[in-house]
């Protein structure tokens, strides 16, 4: 007989957290130092643009993982532990190379900025398997998702001369594929019977809604935060067009999700994946994107790919590959994101003159987009089999999607 | 008998949106320019102030019509299909006029910020007829009080001479006067008799509490959004006295509140309405103060007028005139905004040190309000029997104010 | 027999609200006058400056003490009561040592932000006395707390010199200790056997959260907000400092706490309470801080000291001295912020070469933290005993921790 209470973790997850945190700190004392900078303008802008982002990541996903009705806590807590350990582990494996030439990590709010889109791409991966894991699993997955990221923006970097702007927001195509790859290998016995607690509620329905609101709100920041400080013009172009793609993917997720269901009615996950479409295609083509038509058609495509993967590629991916996906994350990052790698190709070729040049182009793209699934596979792959170890304590099966196997419930006995 | 079931809006609300949304990138595609601006600082505070009011429009509004215990995904999705719905038409129609002389429409974020105004006079309006209205019904109010209020604006421009700063800050009149209008119009048979879930329980108030805070506190800066970017100094007052207003009128709600009630209790979505007043009050007669006690005197009256309106008006408009205000507009917005045109009257007459003047500022300024009330109530006429139509499927009695209506409940079954 | 109802406020709250700011009113219209500034520069950054300081006053406090089941509607709304009286008054409180000079009080958007920092004290103490004190009650400690704390900056600074930057950041300490005055107190008979109604759920567990989340997000703009303008670079060092030693203290607290439980369970309020823990202590000593490495272990130990005052202290204090405290306020502010002020002491002594120097600064912080813990008890005892008086009709025993006695719920009947 399977036992009644959920594993303890007193004895993984305690000593783990403290030896990262201290050996975080123990890193910061010998070989961090503060990066100085003069600009005034740059100061106001930087903090602004630091505030923003971090709203979406601590808050947006944060909340956007609340949906499942018994899984609250759980959603915004272990997204909160999994947002500063990576951010942490990004901010020291983006100063490794400056600390191969010069002996020191230099430190400023633009690092603790860039280390939360690494740290975006780790809270991608875990919507894929929020639920069936255990806040060890998923602090281990933060570690190797980044570091995988982290390996992949220095190989595009270096290898292919991809600029950050494009390399990193790469990170939606990355995020979700490694997602896949755990949840596939991490896959249960019982999944294709469906989980009996992974389900929403009117309230819990609305928290989620505040975290897709506020992603909603602040993507345009989010996908304007890389583009360079010294073209201001270019920033607002890519707020307006990020703003625009939105609100497009909004309106179009509504129509698409009425069409697809038979009585007419709106979905509400459904929705709350598919209006963020938008941003996510036009993050990834951002720096081809010149014209508000342009981030709006992409905007409208990727709503429609969204919705339609919603609906019909999830069940799909769980029947026929063993592939449940909690978050949705292939529909609502990875599938618009190649849409926007796509499109980036086209406007980019369609912008150039030369043929030599476009072919050129096209090679790289390319070669981009290849080194990115590859590594995405084959970290997801790795940790998917290193999470598998049983030494990590996983729930049960009946305790998925539960907060009560982590979570103390003071007065919940009275109360019932 | 009545169907059980709530009429499919499979056929009326996906072609609806799908050709409104393809209309609109065409026109984008086609006329759309974007305007180059130069000034640095001027990107770094367009941004921060636009993220503001997005706050406002998509999130305050979005959550304040959550308090229906029923209703919540609907309020706050429908809530955001009609805010970006009027936004992308409100850039269109305020592009009308440039257009014209060019051949272009010239977009840029500052484009979107004032279009977003006119999505809150919108949200105003349907906040009338919140729950007793489906998505199409919505949709079609915000594409109409959208255009009234740009008719509305540009006759007060070209006959008046009304800056935009005082035009169109009498959104709050024209968006309640359009709203009480239309809720006439489509009054059921029952309305009189209550209907069976309109009623808020203890989370969805916080929710709506949540939604109000966020009105509240960046009220300062949808006040000041027009205000000359070439006077910072008279920006900073506005969201001084603005502050100011909301914090007189949110302490004196509380306590009219009590003063009314006979037992001394205080009503949630009552102190909701009116902490608020003051906010639409000095933001009509933002451009007359210059003194801190004026924003709090105005503050102090706006909320004592707006209480007492809750309390005894809105069941009064209900008797008398068969007008049923789900979120109270009339005394949320409507009175307030009249005591805020009549706060700038006193002020600008005050300062005045001529009679010739004072005279003809008295007269121009009635006249402004003549007409906005006037279209705003034909505009509200027209909708409203627009509306009545049966091809667009009204919500049976039964279904109103019920999310089941619209939305998928895939677990309920299961739940319950 | 006790009364079945609790008593009436309207004859105790409404005039008490209404005189107030009707004096508020009339001081302002005889007292204030403008400051005007001119550079440009300030006033984006001031105002950007005041929205996230507001942002963590209005939503992160008002929502942090929502988590009490069935007490969400008076912890967000007297919150919001609470900040807004307070704030007014210290604005007032602020003024008189200028209007002494020139007989009119100077108020900026700087003013508003000053004060509000003064609220930000009086709100930690209301969360010691929470769910058992009526709004009467709050609205007289929010005057009396905001008295005493404004008497005690003066005190610092004309008696030690001490800067505002770290006379002010004592508001910690000084909330911590008034509150906790007041409560003991204000004991009730049967505090020790623990109140009925003193519990949270699933969804008051989530509000709480996104308060707690709130503050966690931008304490960094709170910590920061008092650096000296004209040294931007260091408002940044301050902004990141406080970053990261929040986000050691979120991954220590959760380890600590896992680490503290038999079964190796979270607890969600210990968690809010203890995530905070390394801002408020950064907060303290921020003018000391001047490298990550002192920021993180200062976040680290904070978390350390929090989780166990937590767990172990609430109790004690509980049944040793009789002092029952909601919001656990000694180890979410008092501890972290004496640790704060030891660190300073610390950080500021190494970085002395000169022994008479240090000598020096240490005899005048000492002083400063006596005065500050002597001022704080001798007004919380004295506003204790004021509120001990029957006259304010404190909630009966049984109406603690209830939004019944105080808020209407009009559908509660028929939902029954």
């Amino acid at each position: 007989m399977a036992p009644k209470y959920a594993p303890s973790l007193r004895s993984r997850l305690a000593p783990l957290l403290l030896c990262l945190q201290t050996g975080f700190i123990l890193l910061a004392a010998f070989y961090f130092e503060i990066k100085e900078t003069v600009d005034r303008d740059a100061f106001i802008n930087l903090y602004s643009e630091y505030q923003n982002v971090n709203v979406m990541i601590i808050l947006g996903f944060g909340f956007l993982s609340t949906f499942l009705v018994r899984y609250g806590f759980s959603g915004s807590g272990f997204s909160l532990l999994v947002a500063i350990i990576s951010t942490q582990w990004a901010i020291i494996l983006n100063g490794i190379e400056f600390w191969y030439y010069r002996g020191k990590i230099q430190v400023d709010l633009k690092s603790v900025l860039v280390a939360e889109l690494y740290a975006a791409s780790a809270l991608i991966s875990i919507g894929a398997v929020l639920g069936k894991t255990n806040p060890v699993h998923l602090t281990l997955i933060a570690l190797l998702e980044v570091s995988g990221f982290a390996l992949n923006e220095w190989l595009l970097r270096t290898l292919l001369n991809v600029r950050p702007l494009n390399g990193i927001m790469l990170l939606h195509v990355f995020g979700a594929l490694f997602g896949l790859m755990l949840t596939a290998i991490l896959n249960r016995a019982n999944s294709k019977q469906g989980f009996e607690k992974e389900k929403f509620d009117r309230k819990s329905g609305l928290f989620s809604m505040l975290g897709t609101l506020f992603l909603w709100m602040f993507w345009p920041s989010f996908n304007a935060v890389l583009v360079d400080d010294r073209t201001p013009w270019r920033k607002l172009e890519a707020e307006g067009s990020t703003y625009l793609a939105l609100a497009v993917s909004a309106v179009t997720a509504a129509a698409v999700s009425v069409l697809c269901n038979p009585k007419g009615k709106l979905n509400l996950v459904q929705l709350q994946s598919c209006i963020l479409a938008g941003g996510v295609a036009v993050g990834v083509s951002i720096s081809a994107i010149h014209q508000p038509w342009e981030a709006m058609t992409i905007g409208f495509t990727a709503a429609i790919i969204s919705t339609i993967g919603f609906k019909y590629l999830k069940t799909h991916m769980l029947l026929a590959f063993d592939c449940h996906d909690t978050c949705a994350i292939l529909s609502t990052h990875g599938l618009p994101g190649l849409l926007g790698w796509l499109a980036q190709l086209v406007l980019q070729i369609k912008d150039c003159d030369d043929h030599t040049v476009a072919i050129r182009f096209a090679v790289f793209h390319i070669s981009a987009l290849l080194i990115t699934v590859t590594i995405s596979l084959i970290m997801g792959i790795l940790t998917g089999f290193l999470l598998k170890w049983n030494f990590w304590r996983p729930p049960q099966n009946k305790k998925c999607f539960d907060d009560q196997a982590f979570w103390e419930f003071p007065h919940l006995a009275e109360r019932k």
